[in-house]
């Protein structure tokens, strides 16, 4: 029997994760794709169409993409003038499915036949809804994109939710609680991960479920959403809308180039300090998860924040170490 | 050994034609596409992205897709809304698969792979080009979209020309020139039927063929373009343009209802007067080729024009009596 993987969030990270887990044969892979994002070519066609935010989709869509790269360009291509000018591709076509169809499951069904994709692509929730997030300053901001620029903020988040409260797509649940793993991140807590717990149904289902949770500790902090925050932080805020610990923790501890950390600092962020040293409860998995390769262009949307990423080979050994162990645990126990 | 057809056009009278022909399961059917479109969603993105013309050829797609109706009714699906309002869906991935492909060719075959169309579908000219035309009283217009609005005009077109003058592409003169009918029009005349002519190569082509050369006759004349032109004048032009004779002529006779007539003079066009009596050398064939049902929506582009059709399916009725009566002549002439 196959170990049931889910991904949970959205962004680059997942698109990562989802890439380097592809190419395990030996697992059922799925992904819990959030339903908040605002921003870009997504946020506008949101307001402008009325449509579902289709950027995360794709997204994910693409990572699990079988088909010859001509397809997976098209749906990661972005125009560059004119009318279309921002707009990407595969955005556009999911647009215009929606209208289209009778369903999401319709969407989302005919987007993976084109792509070809291979695994199970589930928005966490079907209801259009925005993210909110309050600061400790009294501040509050509406909409995932707008808290994404909010890089200024010098004041923590104190709480997020989501306007209005969104129930959760029931194949979502299923999934989840049939998961043997279940694996967070990387990727921005506050606007790819959190947004994705905060629907209604999905951390009741985090607890129902006998899955083990994998968090994968993001390499940078993230201006005005996690500023100077620790892996301990990264860990507290998580857990506080997890509503429940966490297994399984990978940290990076491949060196990171001068140049890059640099790059970062200019827009305030910087590496995450590992301060969890031999944290009781909690498997940590200390290895070198970073990409030092060259980025591809197209490969995923390029912005000085993707230029550094965790690499998915790496990610899937590791993970693929942890499936493997467990398998023979559950071995040991089965054993008369 | 199954006749080769070849339609020529690109609006919505070869959609009409290439829809009915397609169930007809003993032709080789393909298509010669005007590239000079240059008015709504095709020419913005022509003008903002430097693409190749793609709405004609959409339709052509289209109308030979065996494809489920969902992927018919995305390719023609137009957007209402913010930045893609007017756009419609196929226009948009041709262009966007243009932006990545190789090459021309990769374009059709991919649109043409995920539209399952049956049949060669051909782009006259891959050059970029713009139809001119120059009007009795010594006006010019350079654009089809333009020519195509300029309904007021009462001065006749004396000429029409390509700028800078295409090269055809040679799938385009191979097809044609192994051709065994080459079917022409309905569409209008000088903005849809002509462009293809004017491409260096066709004509040399069509001299060349053995095929008969089949015209549909047009249903109403087209204000400021064949502004009360008769079946004669529609002929006469085209000849000037195909430099050869036309063998057989598809003339509507069926009744027009008078609601439809009012609707188009209010448009000053006219029903096409059949004054062509039992002219020499022609064969010239009249039917009620009339499309009388309501017009699906999303099915084609609905503008006042499109109203009034030829049936696709009367149409083939009457084609396919064409071609297996030519079959007949070649059984008696290859008889020992």
């Amino acid at each position: 029997m196959k170990k049931k993987i889910t991904v949970i969030g959205g962004g680059t990270g997942t698109f990562v994760v989802l890439s380097g887990l592809k190419k395990l044969s030996s697992i059922d892979l799925g992904v819990v794709v959030a339903m908040t994002d605002s921003g870009g070519s997504t946020g506008k066609l949101r307001d402008q169409l009325g449509v579902l935010p289709p950027g995360d989709l794709r997204q994910c869509l693409v990572a699990l993409s079988d088909a010859p790269i001509l397809w997976r360009k098209l749906f990661l291509y972005r125009f560059e003038n004119g009318d279309l000018k921002g707009h990407n591709f595969g955005n556009i076509f999911i647009a215009a499915l929606e209208k289209i169809c009778q369903s999401y499951d319709q969407v989302v069904e005919t987007a993976a036949y084109v792509l070809q994709t291979e695994g199970e692509v589930i928005p966490v929730t079907l209801q259009r809804l925005h993210l909110v997030a309050e600061f400790e300053s009294g501040k509050k901001i509406t909409g995932e994109g707008l808290i994404d620029e909010n890089v200024n903020e010098t004041s923590r988040i104190k709480r997020v939710y989501l306007q209005p409260s969104g129930k959760a797509n029931p194949k979502a649940i299923e999934r989840i609680i049939n998961s043997d793993f279940i694996i967070i991140g990387p990727g921005d807590l506050y606007t790819s991960i959190i947004p994705v717990l905060l629907v209604e149904g999905i951390s009741q289902a985090i607890l129902q479920t006998k899955a083990k949770i994998i968090y994968i500790l993001n390499l940078m902090t993230k201006a005005g959403q996690t500023t100077e925050y620790t892996a301990s932080d990264h860990l507290i805020d998580l857990e506080k809308y997890l509503k429940r610990k966490i297994d399984i923790i990978l940290v990076n501890n491949g060196s990171i180039s001068k140049k890059i950390i640099d790059t970062y600092r200019r827009h305030r962020e910087t590496v995450v300090i590992d301060d969890l040293g031999e944290k009781d409860g909690y498997q940590i998995i200390r290895e070198d998860l970073v990409d030092n390769r060259e980025i591809e262009k197209n490969q995923v949307d390029i912005v000085y924040r993707s230029i550094l990423r965790h690499d998915g080979g790496k990610l899937a050994r590791v993970l693929e170490k942890i499936f493997y162990d467990q398998i023979s645990q559950d071995l040991i126990q089965t054993r008369p």
